[in-house]
């Protein structure tokens, strides 16, 4: 309820800021008998973690995850699986000077003024170090997901700025800093270059990133609200920074014709996916395909206009460790998150309709 | 739970099918002491009603509202409020021929094979008519906020197509058929001149749709997952036909530098609104910006390629009365949606916080 | 969230008042592919309907329920199944002296002070009515529940006042007034004579009512908080006038010593149900076993000390056509709230642990 | 969902087992601008912990908490709590011997069939150890309620076995190891000596707890569903070993009459409390009076019949450190779950009627 806990049978709620003691979440919900360890948690965590590259914040923090609750001699027992991330490198004295006054495009004016009191340090609980949990989580519904349909989970980026990122292959987001699904090394470097540029110039820039779910079952989601596309945007758009969100043809659907954009079936299958896996809030078993937008990072070096808690007005320029463009650490964010959504209406499928065979019509 | 309730604190749940014998929801949470009466919902409803002009569907529903419960004496008593709307038109002959076959675009494939039987007359449950409780339902979430805070809706069809429409004034919406916030004369009649051909060639088109809230107090929204904005994508993306959703810059972000997004603030107030009046999840105070894309109706006189239930291959053409751009009617839809999710976050904001004056920060 | 909302993925919400047009539900989340019909429904409202004997309130009402949606062709699609039960005999002007002074045991004071507001015709929304639905709701779950697992439900009256009624079979139950598990017609007389002498006194009495699970499958509730036998109480206590709640052997395991209260086990199954089928808040496979007091009714003719809304003393007399005894009529509920409570915990199961086999354990 | 969290606007969830690293739990939406610090905590999880006199489990924990978020600067932020409490005194080879065997009265036997896999260690997550981060999170509820209202929570002992306790005075609850309200020293003794007795003989015995909330505001609770004492009778059976609840008169209320039951109204209040605060499911201003019975420890010395998990018979003897009656702790633990209880109504009085002066009904 007050907005700390998401998902409803596999149920993450998170805790922690960003230079507090810990970070971590409780997971409820995950079924019995899973084999789970830290190990098969840290390498998503490890995808996500900050320091990895020059292109993102310094700060370093190994991010070493522990499982304090819900796993007995390896194996989930259906209890809550509670997870724990120390805070390590908490500089607070970096943002001494920002407790006075709202930096632009930071939560800070809106949490003062909703609350009344807010813990500035480091962002507090708005700081994007309160995704880690999250992939955390993350990381174990993937581990599910794979394991009883197969489902696998793939996110790239498509545009950094101005540069677009033409897509090759998902196998090589690992091998450039960006997330990046290409093998393109005039365009790598280009990228590299603008993320030097704006480093120099204190400046961020945004970014368009691809997530896409593959071996979906058929017959996940709901008719009404909790459309599988409505709680795909729910979860994207609560990523910090996220501006927009398309699922299949997106924006793009609305200058097409009916006669275009539905995708046919045959025999072999459906013919196209301006759909992006999703009719009527349901999953068709195509690939779910979803698209956002993140805007630049808002910490910058740049001085900007502000006003203080007296309404003065200030001049802001933020020092410290910062992401110049958060689009970057968003895959591996937003890959969770689909994967959180996924796991929810696969569990609520079971409840509502019984462990049905992947793609059989029953009745009971 | 099952995906036909909306609204946590301002709960709506919705029943009732394309063709059944009635429609209706059930409000959970108004609070106590609200003048309410009939008249304050059958305008909104009027405004989303069939068969107000020829660019929208024929068919003949008066959508006629009753309150069955929750006011006493013209005044809300803090009790569940049902509305009822009876279906008068039903037509179900004209949906005889769908029952074996899967409509591209449409949710008869999903539906199918998540319940292993589906309700095909006239959509069913999955029909753009189950939009109307929400209307109906978001008049007296409006009603609400418009007294307690002054708080307003707007919403008009910035692209028809390919057909751009700037935006003049939200006054000339309700002299148009399309809610075009123009009273460009010409720029109309082109707008009904493709619409017409549409209809002629028995096709269908997108179109994008703004909405937007005026004098929303700041703070309200959660910090992590309940996000504002999140819960706006939710809400969008559950209307029908939405395939993206965008918040204040939206895509526009991703080629922006942080110099340039980020909202500044002087003692008179913000400079700009990229941010659409959410920051880190909770309102601004300024105005909540809203874009959204919606795909071409999927009911369309062109026959297409689709399967049986045997997985047989057929040729699907839809007769009946549709929407040809069901864009048109959605505005009135996403003002009532953004208004449900406003008043949500309204009353879980005095639960947090208590009645905190506007603006002004408390501690307690 | 507002407190007309019972159960999670068998969610059952209901609405209206005593005097208004209409009472009914909405309940979602019951499975597809279900015969259902309103010949399911009626028989247990008619139950419970008013009217049926000497012993409890006059007033007229047929009670018929209409399924306004969520079945095709007779069979349940997964979509809400909405139940309306109109109200027939109102008679407002029975209870206009009620409307500025509270009654005692009565929810005038209450609502009045919580809502600012209150419908006082016949109490409005806290009218023992509104069991109506909410038995309609349990005759959809104990159809289900029993095709599904051949579990049955069986109440019956215990205590009428200071009477006890010994058990024989649930077989008589059907066969007197009072749901009493007896045959022994000296006893019923004894209860007859005892409610005569209590209408012709003006006043009431409260009643002990046993309800029973049978064939109910191991492993159905939760560890900690949704504990099979808290979601029992809470249900239970949430019916009209009901004052306490035991699971199996109740108050009296306050006396027992742990080698006579812990059902020890055999090859052949448990020995004893001091447990009533519940430990650690999950089902055993026995019977559930539960007990509740019920107050006597608070609507007497016999006048009563109160004050009116400016505190002023004066004296209530409650006329009107009211039960005596609560409790009779209260069997028929409590069974329909018993059944609630287990089709969302068996739903639950089904999402958190698949299609077990009843009774076999299982890995996945 | 999973049955970990309790409450819906102070929502609290829980992890850990009995033997595992650490429990705790995560309080999200407590409401900002409360000084709250572990000293806060702590004495409330003293008054629960074990090892404090010899009629309780001798397990050797400091339950020491420690806050990891949601405080900033010693003052809630409204962003969530965690608790963290390790556990110290983990034995595992004290339980080695009950893995392949259900011992009867416990919860071995349906964690088993319900989750194919449970954790033996300690009883694992159906620990009454669990029970700690449940006070822990009931003293951040208490202080707010006692700040914002004066609400205070009591509770004692009122029967040990066959042993009646005469309520005498709170003030000698913490002056003898049983939550006694008596200075009776010669009664003491009794119960004293009957305890020893006990353990002596390996057996165990039940109990009956008396708490009452006092300085409750009227208004607090739901119409229907949602009772104030529907609430509380879940909050209570939850607690491990609760069998019954009873609100106000309880179970004594079946032998009364209307007469006698319903509490007059005069213009200096209430004549009476055998509503036991609550009417209609909404408090009254009086104080909040609830009853528990606890059953006897199911871990006892002395053998008894089981099966092992391939259905063969054995003897079960329980060794290791427990409670031969686990109501002696069952009073802090009480209070908590009725002090959660009630602030999750006060902040959904709150949302529902904004900051209404307690007793002043209001529209709006």
């Amino acid at each position: 309820m007050s907005g700390n806990s998401f998902g409803k049978l596999f149920s993450v709620t998170t805790f922690g800021e960003s230079h507090g003691p810990a970070i971590g979440c409780v997971i409820d919900g995950c079924p019995p008998g899973m084999a789970l360890s830290e190990a098969d948690i840290q390498p998503e965590l490890d995808r996500r973690k900050p320091g990895t590259s020059r292109h993102v914040t310094q700060r370093q923090e190994a991010d070493r995850v522990q499982i304090l609750s819900g796993v007995y001699q390896g194996v989930t027992t259906g209890t809550p699986i509670a997870l724990l991330i120390p805070n390590e490198d908490q500089r607070s004295k970096d943002y001494g000077n920002i407790t006075e006054t709202f930096r632009p495009g930071h939560a800070d004016y809106t949490y003062w003024h909703k609350y009344g009191v807010r813990d500035p340090r480091g962002g507090g609980r708005s700081s994007a170090r309160l995704t880690a949990p999250v992939v955390g989580a993350g990381a174990v519904a993937k581990k599910w997901l794979r394991e009883q349909y197969g489902t696998e989970f793939f996110g790239c980026m498509r545009t950094l700025g101005d540069i677009e990122v033409p897509f090759q292959s998902f196998e090589h987001v690992q091998a450039n800093p960006f997330f990046a699904a290409t093998a393109d090394a005039d365009l790598l470097a280009r990228m590299e270059a603008a993320m030097d540029e704006l480093r120099r110039a204190g400046d961020s820039i945004g970014a368009r990133i691809d997530v896409v779910a593959r071996k979906v079952p058929v017959g996940w989601g709901q008719p009404i609200y909790d459309k599988l596309d409505a709680d795909i945007a729910y979860a994207m758009m609560g990523i910090n920074a996220v501006k927009g969100v398309e699922i299949g043809a997106g924006f793009a659907s609305v200058a097409q014709k009916g006669s275009e954009h539905g995708d046919e079936l045959t025999p072999e299958g459906f013919v196209g996916n301006n759909a992006g896996g999703v009719l009527g809030g349901i999953s068709t078993g195509q690939d779910i395909t979803v698209s956002i937008a993140i805007k630049p990072t808002s910490s910058i070096r740049t001085p900007r206009r502000s006003i203080d808690k007296d309404g003065n007005p200030v001049m802001v320029e933020t020092f410290g460790r910062h992401d110049p463009c958060v689009g970057i650490r968003a895959t591996p964010i937003a890959e969770a998150m689909l994967a959180l959504v996924l796991i929810d209406h696969a569990l609520m499928q079971r409840a509502q309709c019984g462990d049905v065979k992947v793609g059989t019509p029953k009745l009971g």
